[in-house]
């Protein structure tokens, strides 16, 4: 049998990060348990523009724009500096490793990428060649970070709702560019090599190959995206966008990709929006290092996790998750949501 | 300067896990300000005993209980199966490992240990004896799990409030042992591992005796205990309670280590509790895997996190956090905060 239904639970490793998961079978929920469990209004009931939001358009915050598009007549996307930027644009970042204190001045970049001048929309509300400009200009700004001989890792991200973390509900999302790799990217680069040593392929190749075969977990496949829930998903819908072609890193996505990309995660993202009631969620993509941007070992794709349940002292202390829903049931579930009228 | 007060942000490393962290100078803030952020009713204003709590003496779940002491009269302390246990008991755990779909069914242990019989307590508020008595409780439930030979490790932890995770109110721990060594267990193993290659000497040692001579972010320091913010605070009054002797499990404190362990948790805990209005936390025992309990490289600690901000996309996606209050002055504050009257 493919999955847990309600029989014993069952630990399940992701090949590709080599974590563990627990598909819990006692506590185990229906994909229809988690409508609604956001905090905010649905965003189409929001007002089409706020006149308190420093992302609508009369409101824009010009000391810290820096590129907007259209330039003429009414901008489509803003690019923005963090108002409270984690990090600062200017300086050299000093490395002070003296064995006990590791430190390094806060230098790098923080920017905001405002999706659309309408306030109550958002990426599943918005048209397929809307998301896929606002990944072009994410990847835009993301070169300009990764030619910075500062920078050694860029942060692509987004936060949807309270429970992920948004502050704001207008439709933004985030990059920051980094003086360091995180331990936690080192690491999946490592796995990454490993596995290549070992199997003389890419494991996201491999894996992606696998769900387009088992279709269980599958979402949708595109021309040159596919998008799956992870059998070793840490938490209900936990869910993957992979390009089919092997590329280290999201900075390498061309145009045709883009558009592909923009169709899947209108789809994606629409029938989540529809099916669920606009849960909280963070996107995530998750790409090389920028100067470690080459190479058959790690391929980059974008990480979607449903915030509807909370993480607690186990998850702390082990790293791993508990899952109270097989995500073979949420990608049933998500197959049968409609997609949007064209 | 050994802080940041309004500066440049600035990144630390973590000697021991190796992670990296962002102290964050714009959107700083002051230790007050985390007052009160959580949702619940401060603990002592609750009632003594609550007629639903399944953890309220009368309310006993009989047919889940292991073990209570004393065993006569009233209880103080009970150790309960989870009623929706993550693992299951009975049965051996089956390997399947195809290289795709690795799996191992769901064996292990759940357990509850409530930790007094009054509703309205929790840690802080209890007695030196009363936490040590849950410690040996914790111990004694861990040693016999550690015995199975089908368990690798035990995660000890905490929820505290409903922001920690936590569903009921009365005091209580969870215990749960896993028939595998979670992928972030074994990297904090090989980063000790390689440590002790470079330095010869144990990394947590070695924080220990810095923070000790340092004072700057030391808390308590008992006769086999210290209490000290992270340089490298993950989020504002991220600690660690480390023992002074060397020992790479918790299964092997002593009696007199828990005694001592008893008085520095209550002074901790309580501070915590009235300086910060009874904030929502996770307390964790790290401790090595049950079959790898020797050895000089793993150093076994308490780590508590206080849940006074939420994790994000950047989270999420880097492994890294962004910390708006440097763990110096936090430190500080807590020292400030009257310790309870014996």
């Amino acid at each position: 049998m493919w999955y847990n239904d309600g029989g014993m639970s069952e630990l399940r490793q992701n090949i590709v990060t080599r974590e563990w998961v627990i598909i819990a079978s006692e506590r185990s929920k229906r994909p229809n348990d988690f409508k609604g469990v956001r905090v905010h209004a649905p965003t189409h009931s929001h007002n089409e523009h706020e006149p308190t939001c420093p992302f609508c358009p009369g409101n824009e915050e010009l000391d810290l724009e820096i590129e907007r598009a259209p330039l003429d007549g009414h901008w489509q996307t803003r690019v923005v500096r963090n108002r409270f930027p984690a990090l600062a644009e200017e300086g050299m970042p000093i490395y002070t490793f003296d064995g006990m204190q590791n430190r390094i001045s806060g230098v790098g970049y923080h920017e905001v990428l405002i999706e659309h001048p309408l306030h109550n929309t958002t990426l599943g509300l918005m048209t397929a060649d809307e998301i896929t400009e606002a990944l072009k200009t994410t990847q835009r700004r993301g070169l300009y970070m990764a030619n910075d001989p500062r920078i050694e890792h860029t942060i692509y991200f987004k936060n949807h709702g309270e429970r992920a973390g948004a502050s704001l509900h207008h439709p933004h999302s985030q990059i920051i560019a980094l003086p360091v790799v995180p331990a936690n990217v080192r690491r999946r680069l490592e796995e990454a090599c490993l596995y290549f040593e070992e199997h003389r392929a890419c494991s996201v190749c491999t894996m992606l190959e696998d769900e387009r075969q088992r279709r269980v977990r599958l979402l949708i496949e595109g021309h040159h995206f596919s998008a799956f829930l992870l059998y070793a998903a840490l938490s209900p819908f936990h869910m993957w966008v992979v390009p089919h072609r092997h590329s280290a890193c999201f900075l390498e996505m061309t145009h045709e990709e883009a558009l592909d990309l923009g169709r899947v995660l209108r789809s994606l993202l629409y029938r989540i929006y529809s099916g669920l009631s606009d849960p909280d969620y963070n996107m995530i993509i998750r790409t090389a290092p920028v100067k470690e941007r080459e190479g058959p070992y790690f391929h980059w794709y974008i990480s979607i996790v449903l915030r509807l349940s909370r993480t607690a002292g186990f998850e702390l202390g082990s790293g791993m998750y508990i899952n109270s829903c097989p995500p073979e049931e949420c990608a049933a579930f998500l197959r049968d949501c409609p997609d949007r009228p064209s």
